[in-house]
C-alpha cells in the first residue's frame, strides 16, 4: 500500500470508528473550559451569575463539563472579554456587549441603548422578536456566539456633587458614563469620562470628575460614592435594562453538539433570570440604607430628559446613515419599542402606578 | 442457608451491585414521564411552554429523559392537575397554583394575589426572597415539588358589556373571575362565576354572565369576547403577574438525582422566561387589532380600585387569623411588596413613564 492510500484508509477507518462509538460518548465528552468575566469579584451579583451558570452546567452533566470562572483582570482586563473569546484565549466570557461599541456601534443594541427597552422588553425582543437573529451576525463577525445572560433592570442616573437643575448645569460637566451613552450625552455639553471602577472613588473625591454613574443602589453603595456626592439622580435613561451576554468562541460553540449547547443555553438563562431577581431583591434595601445615611434622591428635570431623548435620536440617525447593520437593528428595536410601550402603559404601568400610590400612603 | 438469611444476603448483594454500577448509569437513566397541563392546546403560549420545557429536557439528555405533554382534558381536566400529580396519575403537571386555593388559601400566593407583585417581583420574591422555601411546605403537604414556570405579566381586567362607572355598577354583576379573586370581589357585590373556558363565550353572549376576565389581549382575542362585549377594562388588579408552576410528584422528584433535578430546573426556568417574552411580544399587536376592530379600552375608576384594595386587605386579615401558614407567607410577601415598590417607583417606573410620554407623541 502506497503511503497516500494508507493515510486515506486510516482516515476512513478512523471516521468509521468515530461513527461506531457510543452516542453518549459523542454528545457528552469531558470538557474543561475557562470563562473570563468583565466583573470583579466585588460585583458579587454579576460575578455570582457566572459561578451559578458554571454550577448549572456542571450539575447538569455529572461534572463532565466543567467551567472555571475568572474575574476581571485574572486572565484579561474586564473590557477585553470579547477579544479574549474571539482569539481563543478562553472559550467563553461574561460581559456587556456595549463595551465594544467602538468596534461596531451595533454592539450597543446587545446591552441597552439610551431610551431603549426595559428588561422584559429586551428579553421579548431578543428571544421572541428576532433580536437574537439580528445580533447573531454581529457576534459571528467577531468570532463569537452570544447568549443573553442577566439584566440589571433600569439603572440609576448616577451620583452628582451638585444639583442639576437646567441644561446649563450639564455644560462642561465631567461625568463618568459607560461608552455608547457618552456619545449621546456629549451633545448636551457633558464631557464623558472612561475610568476603571477601582479609580472612580478617588477621581470623584479629588474632583477629577464631577459625577459618576455606575449601576444601582446595591452595587453603588459598595463603592462608597454617597460619602462624597450627595445627589443620586434617576432614571439612568441610557440603561432602561442593561442586558449582559455570555460570549462563546464560535468554533468552540459549534463543536459542542446539541446536548451541551442546550445545557449551556438553559444554564445561562437560569443564571440570568436569577440575577435580575437578585438585583430586584437587594436594590430596595440598599436604597433604604443610602437614604437613611443622607443620600438625596433627585429626578432628572423633564427638560434635561427631553433634550437627552432628542440627542439620542440625532445620534441614531447619524449612525444609521453610516452603518447598514446599525440601521437594520435600530429599525427593528424602535418598531418593537413603539408597539411594546403602547401595550405596557395599559396593564403593567397602571397596575404599578396604583400600587405605588396606595403603598406610599402606608 | 436459611431462607431469611438468603434474602438478606441477596439484598446486600443487590445493594452492593447498585453502588458499584457506573456513575453515569445512575445519574442519567432512561425515563419516560407524562406531563398533564391545565392548558388546552388553543392556549398556545402556555401549552407551548410545556412543549418547550419537554424539548429542553430531551435535548439536554440526548433523549434519555423524555416527557410527553398532554393538554387539559386528555388525561385529567385542567383544574385537577395538582390531584393528578399528587396521586401519581402522572409524574408532572403545568398549572396555576391558585386554582387550588379551596384546598388551602395559601395556594393563592404561588400564582398571584390581588394587589400583590408584578412578574419580576414575583420572581425576586420566589427565587431570592425566600418565597420558594415558604411555598415548599405547602406543595409538600400535597405530595408535590413546585418549580415556578412562566408568568403572563399583568393581566387585563376583562370584558364588560356595560361601562363600570361607580361601585353601584358592580352590585349584582355576574362576573367570570378566577378563584381567589372572586373571594375578594364579592365583597363589592359582584357575583363571581366559575365557568370552563369553552363555555365562556356562549355564557357571555346569552347574558348568563355580564362580564368575563381571562388573560390578556393575545389569549382573549382568540375567544372572541370583543364581538359581544365592547369595554375592555384594565388593570387586572388580581393578577399583577400570574405565575405558573411546574408540579412534580414529590417522591418522583426525589428519585431523580441531582443531574436530572438540575436539568428539569434550568429547563423549566428557560421555558418560563421565554413564555413571558412571548406574551410581551404578542400582546401589543393583539391589542392593536382589537382596538382597530372597535374595542373600547377603559381604566377601572379610582374609587373602584381603592375599594378593591380595601376588600383585598380585609380578606387577607380574615384568612390570616384562621390559617397560620397563610399569615406567615402573607407577612413575607407584603413586606417584600412594600420594599420593592419603594424602589420600583424610582428607576423602573420613571423610565417607563417617560418612554410612554415621549412615544405617545409620535
Amino acid at each position: 500500500m502506497k503511503r497516500r492510500a494508507f493515510l486515506r484508509a486510516a482516515a476512513a477507518s478512523f471516521a468509521a470508528s468515530s461513527i461506531a462509538a457510543p452516542a453518549v460518548a459523542q454528545s457528552t465528552p469531558e470538557l474543561k473550559w475557562r470563562l473570563t468575566a468583565s466583573w470583579p469579584k466585588s460585583l458579587d451579583t454579576l460575578y455570582g451569575m457566572c459561578e451559578d451558570f458554571a454550577k448549572n452546567v456542571a450539575d447538569s452533566t455529572d461534572n463532565k463539563f466543567q467551567i472555571q470562572v475568572f474575574a476581571a483582570g485574572e486572565i484579561v482586563p474586564g473590557l477585553q472579554v470579547l477579544d479574549a473569546v474571539q482569539n481563543g484565549t478562553v472559550e467563553m466570557g461574561s460581559t456587556a456587549g456595549y463595551y465594544y461599541w467602538g468596534k461596531d456601534p451595533s454592539f450597543a443594541f446587545t446591552t441597552a441603548i439610551p431610551f431603549g427597552l426595559n428588561a422584559r422588553q429586551q428579553d421579548a425582543w431578543q428571544l421572541r422578536g428576532g433580536g437574537m437573529e439580528l445580533l447573531d451576525g454581529l457576534f459571528a463577525d467577531f468570532g463569537c456566539y452570544g447568549l443573553p445572560m442577566g439584566n440589571t433592570g433600569t439603572q440609576m442616573g448616577g451620583w452628582f456633587r451638585k444639583e442639576i437643575n437646567t441644561l446649563d448645569d450639564l455644560n462642561g460637566l465631567k461625568f463618568r458614563i459607560g461608552g455608547f451613552a457618552g456619545n449621546v450625552i456629549k451633545r448636551l455639553g457633558v464631557v464623558p469620562q472612561q475610568i476603571a471602577p477601582g479609580d472612580l472613588y478617588p477621581a470623584l473625591e479629588k474632583g477629577t470628575i464631577d459625577a459618576v454613574e455606575w449601576i444601582g443602589p446595591y452595587d453603588d453603595e459598595k463603592l462608597g460614592f454617597s460619602k462624597i456626592a450627595k445627589y443620586y439622580y434617576y432614571p439612568g435613561w441610557w440603561e432602561g435594562g442593561a442586558n449582559g451576554h455570555l460570549l462563546i468562541n464560535r468554533s468552540k460553540w459549534q463543536s459542542l453538539g446539541k446536548t451541551y449547547q442546550t445545557i449551556v443555553t438553559t444554564s445561562a438563562r437560569e443564571a440570568g433570570l436569577r440575577t435580575t431577581a437578585k438585583y430586584d431583591l437587594v436594590n430596595p434595601t440598599a436604597m433604604k440604607r443610602l437614604i437613611t445615611a443622607g443620600t438625596q434622591l433627585r429626578a432628572f428635570p423633564p427638560p434635561i430628559m427631553e433634550a437627552s431623548f432628542k440627542a439620542a435620536n440625532e445620534t441614531y440617525i447619524e449612525l444609521a446613515k453610516a452603518n447598514a447593520r446599525f440601521k437594520r437593528i435600530l429599525d427593528s428595536i424602535m418598531a418593537f419599542r413603539q408597539d411594546s410601550y403602547s401595550w405596557w402603559q395599559v396593564a403593567e404601568l397602571s397596575f404599578d402606578l396604583f400600587q405605588v400610590k396606595m403603598l406610599g400612603r402606608s
